[in-house]
């Protein structure tokens, strides 16, 4: 037996799908959309049709885009020889959002997910393929693999490392170790192993 | 400068406005939302629209109702003697849930709010000239003042009574104390002010 009348319960059981939100958050939003204007409801309404129906992936790096390359790909001053391989476009903003005079101005390659058998992910599903095709251009020097520092993360690029590796390109992976502005003393065990192992000599 | 392309930009925008979403979360909703299939989207969708449009208040309690009286107004075998006033629907909602023999089985009225002069909520927003309204039916002996015991909602249970009093009616107010299964020894001193207070001879 459902509690609200079935317009309300409908819209509850709506937002109760999405990531992270629970029965009551999703009661919480579902009374703030019938206490709001119906105009703004018909906004969301059509921000929602519009966001699934006008955005694609870049054919080239699957980063997303309003049809055809996506905003990166299409920009001439990116420099061609360089691939950063993310687990997904959230990643890419983060690496584009940085500013500053040695920021990273290669291009992308977004894997829309990582290797996790638990949750029955294996490299097909994801754009390992893609990569592979991408990186046949003679053009290409160095990947970039940027997984998360996860099990997943990590398995994900050996994976890749070992399909790349044959075909003669400069594989790095980013540094891992103490943030910036972080404390040794509350550093957990992991970061500080990684920071140990990946020391560098002055 | 909006870091995404306009579609995904609008639709975070969107869920930003939900109450307690924040720029992570709304991404975090809005990258789900892409990752779905577009039916589901569609669905979404409508059900935010159909809440909208199909979902009214009750022209007595002002409870939500989808056209015509709510489903409480309607059931014949509620005790039409007694109204028990409520801040919001969801008070309505868990009051109704509550099983068992003793359980509350008169009328309600929804005020839709509680008086916060900081807020610029007076009582002319409430639905309490409607109350006065339904109040003046012979056949009530009681009114319920069922607020929250914050500021606001003592304001509001005290304003009403005030208004109600003269009409030789019997107001009660809910009783404040210890909750079922507290420990005493937490109880916060606001809680054991009330349980003081509140106290009956045995």
């Amino acid at each position: 037996m459902s509690e609200f009348i079935p317009p309300l319960e409908i819209l509850i059981e709506q937002f109760q799908r999405l990531p992270g939100i629970g029965r009551k958050t999703a009661q919480r939003l579902a009374f703030s959309i019938i206490d709001s204007e119906e105009e703004k409801v018909l906004q969301f309404a059509e921000a929602l049709v519009n966001a699934k129906k006008n955005i694609h992936y870049c054919p080239s790096c699957y980063n997303f885009s309003e049809g055809g390359l996506c905003s990166v790909c299409r920009n001439s001053e990116k420099d061609k020889t360089v691939i950063c391989v993310v687990e997904d476009a959230k990643v890419l903003m983060a690496i584009e959002r940085v500013k500053g005079a040695n920021r990273y101005n290669g291009l992308y390659h977004v894997l829309h997910g990582v290797i996790s058998p638990l949750d029955g992910i294996g490299p097909e599903q994801l754009k390992i393929k893609e990569l592979l095709e991408r990186v046949a251009d003679p053009e290409l020097k160095e990947v970039i693999i940027a997984t998360n520092p996860s099990v997943e993360g990590e398995a994900t690029a050996m994976y890749i490392t070992k399909l790349l590796k044959p075909m003669g390109l400069k594989i790095t992976r980013l540094a891992f170790g103490i943030p910036a502005g972080g404390d040794l003393e509350y550093t957990d065990d992991m970061t500080l192993l990684y920071a140990l192992q990946g020391r560098r000599e002055l």
